[in-house]
């Protein structure tokens, strides 16, 4: 490949840039973290000249998310932005040619279009019929995580030989006007923001032939709205996949459409775990990472019913954080996206047909990558805790990884942080990961106050992930003087006992008493959090009497469970949750069972809500807490009153949407929210671990407020 | 009066009509319980000659209630519909004219619009910029009970004189884009449908004059926008309310506009209750019914701090249902529309400014009436539990009431139920007043199954009131051979204790003690259920083995309690409620903390949650219940899961809106699902108390669903 060539001759750019970066010293704050570009998309051109990318930023003018698509010319470097958008998503290569497809709302909703290497943009499927997707009144909630959007094509994929075209189209469905009958009634509370009904439509299109109808199924078929039916493609014919139950884990069916026959016959063999993507070995089998015995190992199941077992491994494939699955021509290789858990980052892995496997990877993570059909050659953004993002050129056949361009200068000006990253065990017994970020100057012997970030298993080698730090900003907080530990609670993959109990709890087979899915979940966690106390506290690093600990979605459910059943902290952020709370038995009745053994207002399960469910436990808190919602979730609202009642600093927060008619999303996605709420937390934390009173502002309330709530519990 | 002499020498009318009615000897069906038209309104002209009325119909072929605009000429006692609309309210005499004002959307939202004798319409005042309201997405929360609609003007007034028009608009709010606290949090979440700011404009306008805008309020003020701030008219000045404070009970700060001033002045004196309307006594002061010691005194309190006792009363005044007040020119006396608790009928009382008051009464009711300005003479509405409605002339002289017209001779042609009154007293020593509706062809002896309806205090002689009878039909099921008893719980007004108990749940003062609460209001409810069951079962009327209990909202408290607290019933029916239920607390602290003491995850609170809380209960239950719901209320769904839990036949079913965008009204409004939640409910009594199985209809699953739900269960 001649873009290689030329890439193997380019020294390492690092920092280097000819683009204008901050004057003077600059140190991370509120904005700079606002201003990090999120790379969400990426496609090697199959003559592997040039490489689009699509970059999510905040539009800070207008106030919400903006996606550009740019083409990176790997022969010179020159990086070019060919469309701005409200929405853009899946850029793919289009087969042998120089052009690639992507799916964008460029005014008419989110549809199919083409571009080539001049910028020229041509649609290919258009569906007048769009959809409204997102937390608003009116729309189907489809976790885009952003403002509401019109959407016509859902999801694509083209054949390795590009001449077919698999593609979704999403439709309003028809209102079935009648009356619901118990569990319906459950589903139709569940929403604050009542979903209208949407129907999936796959179609299937030879080039140059008409687009031919698959299969249809309704909009609350997770893998056929959001998974796009997971697609295989085979020489004359591609699997998909459709949602099969409801229950705990999700289920699929998967369906053979034959281009021939023109009919979709359901098949016989067991259906992988819907996951982000699926991955093929070399003999064209489907990858998974199963138990045998007490360790896992890397299997291939071929389509006759034989596996190949590639032997014990400690990877997850398939993780939705990175995927991409790419085979050699001939089957001869595969290279697949992989997640090394205890090192809790992102790398590849080479699967040979001689049953020979290899890691390709970096000291940081290599995500987001495309290769060449021939897989000589690939393109991955390199990033780390504390990396800016970076494009690299990765060799398939010996691993060398060779720096291509920055993401982002104006970050990679930011000197970094100093950073740490450690596995530990905990006192049941199991390892998790931790990564400390220093504070700017730090100086051994000094003691800080610190914070624990935690959201399951999402801290690791990537910068500044959302879905980590969410409205969290790790790195100000460092600035500001405190330690910071981003920590992960022990990964399942380690014990077949934990994943037993996660398993439980998201499929509710009875198999691990309640007391123990508690323990080994969530009060697993705390104990990570405890020991990784205990050792900077140990270091001096770390002053114990002012610990904060932050944390949404799971993250807030160990928040809550943290400040509940320790009294190691004396500030909390606890963002967007509320589940293990009563409020939420109603909906949640499989994984409820599996956690307290029944709804809470039966006897027998009571005192297991008494036990474990935070707002029964309100007495026992030491921290104050703050809690910043994009919903009025009730479980919020219950542990916030429960705090209340007993004497404990609470305050809840609710972020405004765009208007009265629609909300701010799980992942805040208004830049002025993110940005106030990373500031409130800043605050609430200086405020109750450093005595700083919150800087009067455009919340004039919230210094008297504070004030009053500390000196109204203040012992 | 002219019109008088006419009415006068009318002979009574009774059913007989010009109008067709069903042939042979028709009976009480469904169709017939949802053909059954509702007076909404009433005005009689200035000149006396002509009654203008507005009926609620349901327009069965387009699938939502009507409104007819009807003129009664009450010289020939021709009537003819000038107007029908989607909705129409609030029809008035136009002072000195023979000719009406009213509210009606008639294309362009709803506007004020004049007409006269002739039916010529003519818009007084339109306000273009109109509110979506309803329970819809995007709506305010209007509690119209109808479909979604566009409102433009809300509420308006003439003075006395005519020359002078008060009224309100709506506008759109301007949505302030800003982080709620606390408790806005719980606010925001309290509707299923989040609601858009709206807000409240009250003008002044002199006719001949341009309006002038009062006063500005938030389209939360309740006194401001649904009771259109309760004006009260002097000579030179207009009085009005705006809501104050929010807890507990309704509070309301009242202020004078002046006309000549051009200025609102709050007013010094205590505002009273706010409630359907205000009402004036001979000495232009406002009318309130008040304890004084252990009695209740009629007293009417002069605007100079002082007050005139008319003596003790067992009557309530300004009661929503029967609103209405006129004063004689002179001020020689006044007429107020009231209440009878004990006997649970309407009348009017005739207050001479020499103190004496007197009763203007039938042996049914009497609401919806319109006096002339001199009071000689006034048109009401007659109606019964059995009695279709019909309009009397009344006079005020000498309290005559004369047929004049039926409103509904398809419901006279039905020969009506053999029904019965009783004043009970229940075993905690309090009366409640119970109408029994008797099986059609009721044989002496047999013992009947039987139903007990109940909705607090709504049983009285009206005709099929929407809000009693919701989607039972009582005559139906009488029909069908049950006996019905419509069971108030006792009547507040005849103990201050009762009083007292109603307070601190309503105003949460603290100065009943929850257990008493409870004991007071549900518990006593139930011992009215049990009185009455056993007298019935003395008499040898009822099958106590066969028994039945339905009501909705606040009825469906008492239902949950009495299924959970005693072993009467064998069948419930518990309509759109769920209140009681842990799920509430959070929006709910005043009334929880007055029954419960405190949140559930108080374990002080806690036992009183085990010994109250229906779900808590589920246990103790041997009723089938049945929940129709117009929303997913939680609590419902809470208490419908503790029964499956607890192995108790339960069901849900939840009525749809017209789209996915709208719900289902508390009290239904949509006639398709009005007639199948009545056709539910005969089946639900039919299967558990008859073992008659539901038809096989619409629902093709119910049989079996039920079906399974007996077997299962059947100890």
């Amino acid at each position: 490949m001649r873009w290689f060539a030329i890439c193997a001759a380019l020294s390492p750019i690092a920092s280097a840039s000819a683009l204008p970066i901050q004057p003077s010293t600059p140190t991370w704050t509120v904005d700079e973290v606002l201003a990090i570009p999120e790379v969400t998309g990426v496609g090697l051109a199959h003559d592997g000249q040039s490489f689009a990318y699509i970059l999510r930023i905040a539009d800070i003018e207008k106030d919400r998310p903006a996606f550009e698509l740019h083409i990176l010319d790997l022969t010179n470097r020159r990086d070019r932005i060919v469309i701005r958008s409200t929405w853009i998503e899946l850029v793919r290569p289009m087969p042998g040619k120089a052009s690639w497809s992507f799916l964008a709302d460029l005014g008419d909703g989110v549809q199919l279009y083409a571009f080539d290497n001049s910028g020229r943009v041509s649609p290919l499927v258009v569906n007048g019929d769009t959809i409204l997707t997102g937390n608003a009144d009116g729309a189907e909630v489809g976790y885009t995580f952003t403002g509401p959007l019109r959407i016509g094509v859902a999801f694509y994929d083209w054949s390795p030989d590009g001449q077919h075209l698999f593609y979704s189209i999403v439709r309003p469905g028809r209102f079935e006007r009648r009356t619901r009958i118990d569990d319906e009634v459950v589903g139709a509370g569940l929403n604050r923001r009542p979903a209208p009904p949407v129907s999936v439509e796959f179609f299937h299109r030879k080039i140059g032939g008409e687009p031919i109808r698959i299969a249809t199924a309704q909009g609350t078929d997770k893998v056929a709205r959001f998974l796009g039916g997971l697609p295989v493609w085979h020489a004359d014919s591609v699997d998909f996949g459709l949602q099969t139950g409801d229950r705990g884990h999700l289920r699929m069916t998967r369906y053979r459409w034959t281009f021939g026959d023109r009919a979709a016959v359901p098949l016989a063999n067991a259906a992988p775990q819907p996951a982000g993507s699926l991955a093929r070995g070399p003999q064209g089998g489907l990858l998974s990472v199963e138990w045998v015995g007490e360790v896992r190992h890397l299997l291939e199941h071929r389509s006759d019913g034989t596996s190949i077992d590639y032997g014990p491994t400690s990877l997850s494939i398939s993780d939705p954080r990175s995927t991409g699955n790419w085979s050699a021509p001939g089957g001869s290789f595969t290279i697949t996206a992989v997640r090394l858990a205890e090192a809790a980052r992102y790398a590849l892995l080479r699967i040979d047909r001689s049953g020979r496997t290899r890691l390709i990877q970096g000291a940081e993570s290599l995500r987001h990558c495309d290769f060449s059909p021939d897989l000589a050659q690939g393109v991955c953004v390199n990033e780390g805790l504390t990396r800016p993002p970076r494009f690299v050129a990765v060799s398939a056949r010996d691993g060398r990884i060779t720096p291509i361009r920055s993401v982002s200068p104006r970050h990679d000006a930011i000197a970094p942080l100093r950073s740490e990253a450690r596995t530990l065990t905990n006192r049941y017994g199991f390892k998790f990961r931790t990564f400390i970020l220093y504070p700017r100057g730090f100086r051994p012997g000094k003691r800080y106050p610190a914070i624990i970030v935690n959201h399951g298993n999402d801290a690791d080698e990537r910068f500044a992930a959302p879905d980590m730090q969410w409205n969290y900003p790790v790195q100000v907080l460092a600035e500001r003087g405190y330690v910071v530990a981003l920590v992960n609670e022990p990964y399942a993959s380690q014990s077949r006992i934990l994943q037993a109990a996660n398993d439980s709890w998201t499929g509710c087979d009875g198999k691990t008493a309640p007391s123990e899915v508690r323990r080994l979940i969530w009060l697993n966690a705390v104990e990570s959090f405890r020991s990784i106390i205990a050792a900077l506290d140990a270091e001096s690093l770390i002053d114990p009497g002012r610990l904060g600990i932050a944390g949404y979605s799971y993250g807030s459910q160990l928040t809550n469970v943290a400040v509940t059943q320790t009294n190691l902290f004396k500030a909390a952020s606890s963002g967007d949750g509320g589940y293990l709370e009563p409020a939420a038995y109603r909906s949640r009745r499989c994984g409820y069972g599996a956690i307290y053994g029944g709804p809470p207002s039966d006897p027998l399960a009571y005192p297991d809500y008494v036990a474990f469910a935070p707002s029964f436990r309100a007495r026992f808190v030491s921290a104050a807490m703050l809690q910043q919602l994009a919903e009025p979730w009730e479980g919020a609202i219950d542990f916030h009153q429960a705090l209340e009642a007993a004497g404990v600093p609470s305050e809840m927060s609710l972020y405004p949407g765009e208007t009265s008619a629609s909300d701010e999303t799980h992942l805040f996605h208004i830049p002025s929210n993110q940005r106030a709420a990373m500031q409130e937390n800043i605050a609430w934390f200086d405020f109750w671990l450093r005595d700083i009173e919150p800087p009067i502002g455009s919340d004039d309330a919230r210094r008297s407020r504070w004030n009053a709530l500390r000196d109204k519990h203040q012992p």
